[in-house]
């Protein structure tokens, strides 16, 4: 069995939307498609993937480097020894060589992507769901049958904030969610408490609503926002400081009694390592958002698992970030802690099954093999439309 | 005053060598010339820049958001208050716009690459040369007129091992070399003590040879290289463990007396202020390699600087990677301890100016405005080849 090929397209998922740190106007994501020789139910098994938002498209780094490597390989080096089924670990390796350590960005995005392909062709050739491999892999059988999901939004709508805040969120409660979270960090302090203060009166209690300052605050600007919101008892307080300013987090976790959440821009193990023992974050409380499609994919989250179990950490301690299938298939099958949605955004990359529905506050999955895109039919179609 | 154009090209540094990492048979670089509508000398100032080795070009970041986002600006928004040259500070606001925090790696060779011929142009702008510029500015008119240089290279011939490596060190040694660098790690341990000792054995002392992992050693290999190699004295050991274990170097400095040397791959601000609080580095020994054309530039090059002074080190123990003329003009202009060189590989864009020579392991820099590269024939030959 091999690869036969592997096709790569750029699409824009521009939005109007802002956070604290970037607009959405030109973002675009990379789709790929993995076309192997193994037939099921007639038809050669074709693998999908692409990147969440948030980071761009990767086109060139797969054009130049990642998928000329893993064409250019011996087919025998990208199967398992038994010669069934791909080796997501083995092709992995042959997309990593030459590549230095360290600087783990923009290339972790582009190998998230083809990884997702892998995935999701290694699940269609042996006829399972993503997660049912996954909890027959590594977690002894066991899946999660529903996933917990929440609903990430509350953006800043300039002239009209307090009204569409609340319709947007009362959309959100009406589809199902039980959890919302909503951007900080774009207004002034006290406009953002009012905001908050807004949406708590609609979800009615803290444990219901997340925050998301997106890396924006320096330190005495995150204490001042944690001490303010701590009568609030929220779900969590997300990305106060920098990513990588570990420093920070840990001063601001000796004084923040509720949930800190971060992560999701960490790109690899060695970053989500330092983060855990660097950060002062604590495994009874903290939630740990890195999203495999922006990190080289599920081969390096499996390494991240195992650095959180070194360090006594709880895969339900991890939310991904994203709000894609493939990440909603890592939380049922390796039993992490639940899955971002975006219901609004990032269509039709974001959002699930069309069958499935969101149940005061989870979600299940299709029992199609694979990652389930073929149960989404604005993606399916898209994707079918750019790869002919 | 405006910018008038942006181009960039890819262009091949292929060689047959290769690190304990990765080969580099099919290593690119991005190549860019910013032309403005300054006059100086009768014609329009045209600013270069090039990313080092190790990281491939960055063609792709840069059109589709780097050149992009500088030129759909207004050229207000580019210069500085008193509108007499560009101002690289506010260019890289300008790149840096919509890209959100954490994942550096790529788009920080491709902003490296513009901000260095930013730099270019602005001391031609000034006529002077940059690490002048950079002294004025920075310094209070105080700059080194030669610079520490050390020889990069001790590459591993299969076959022929001890009889080549002798040859090439050799060679560094006649061009006035005092300091060589070699690779370790790529062979078997005993190899490598054997190739330690035989370029001991030209050198003379330890004091004069530097040995690189390139980051390949998990942490007992590291400490038992660093046991074995402790008698020998040498300027430093670089590279021991992946570069982001700030945790395992922290661990080896408390055992290894020798200097320690690393930083060629972090590229941001963020990234090498973690290793100054994590990494357990000595501020009385270590050296800090970060390259400023693969982690954003002179512009976030600067910050590090800042970060330095803040946790107690001089700008005496930095020796950037890289082995380019840039570096070179920060280590003069800002006072550093040094700079790379490659004397056989990466041309031509390793190496200096073609009127300036090594003595006793001292080089000095042309007065030619700008960064130099009008003094290094064969690099501005290719140069002016690529942009006609």
């Amino acid at each position: 069995m091999r690869i036969v090929d592997i096709q790569e397209k750029t699409v824009s998922i521009a939005s109007d939307i802002r956070n604290a740190y970037i607009d959405f106007s030109k973002m675009t994501v990379s789709v790929l498609a993995l076309h192997t020789d193994v037939i099921r139910d007639g038809r050669p098994v074709v693998g999908y993937g692409f990147n969440s938002n948030g980071r761009y498209a990767q086109g060139a780094l797969l054009r130049e480097r990642f998928i000329p490597r893993i064409m250019a390989a011996d087919p025998k080096r990208l199967i398992c020894k038994d010669e069934n089924n791909l080796d997501p670990f083995r092709i992995w390796d042959v997309m990593m060589a030459n590549e230095k350590p360290g600087g783990h960005g923009e290339r972790s995005v582009a190998v998230g992507v083809v990884d997702m392909a892998v995935w999701d062709a290694v699940a269609k050739i042996e006829g399972k769901p993503l997660y049912r491999l996954l909890a027959d892999r590594y977690r002894g059988g066991k899946a999660d049958e529903r996933v917990f999901v929440y609903a990430a939004g509350g953006y800043y709508y300039p002239g009209k904030e307090l009204g569409e805040l609340r319709v947007e969120m009362q959309g959100y409660l009406s589809m199902g969610y039980r959890v919302v979270k909503m951007k900080i960090g774009g207004a002034k302090f006290q406009e953002d408490i009012r905001r908050i203060e807004c949406v708590l009166g609609l979800v009615g209690e803290g444990e219901r609503l997340a925050v998301d300052a997106n890396g924006r605050f320096d330190l005495p600007t995150a204490v001042a926002y944690g001490k303010a919101m701590a009568r609030f008892g929220l779900r969590w307080y997300e990305e106060p400081v920098d990513p990588l300013d570990y420093a920070s987090h840990a001063e601001l976790a000796r004084g923040y009694e509720g949930a800190l959440a971060t992560g999701e821009n960490l790109f690899s193990f060695q970053d989500a390592r330092n983060l855990l023992r660097h950060a002062g974050l604590r495994p009874d409380r903290d939630i740990l958002q890195m999203d495999p499609a922006l990190s080289y994919g599920l081969v390096e989250y499996l390494r991240m698992q195992e650095a959180l179990k070194a360090q006594g950490w709880s895969p339900r301690r991890c939310i991904p970030h994203g709000g894609h299938q493939f990440a909603l298939n890592l939380a049922a099958g390796l039993g992490l802690g639940g899955n971002e949605s975006y219901p609004f955004v990032f269509a039709p990359f974001g959002g699930f099954a069309d069958s499935t529905r969101i149940e005061d506050g989870y979600i299940g999955l299709p029992k199609t093999p694979g990652i389930g895109f073929e149960e989404k039919s604005k993606l399916i179609d898209l994707i079918r439309s750019l790869f002919g």
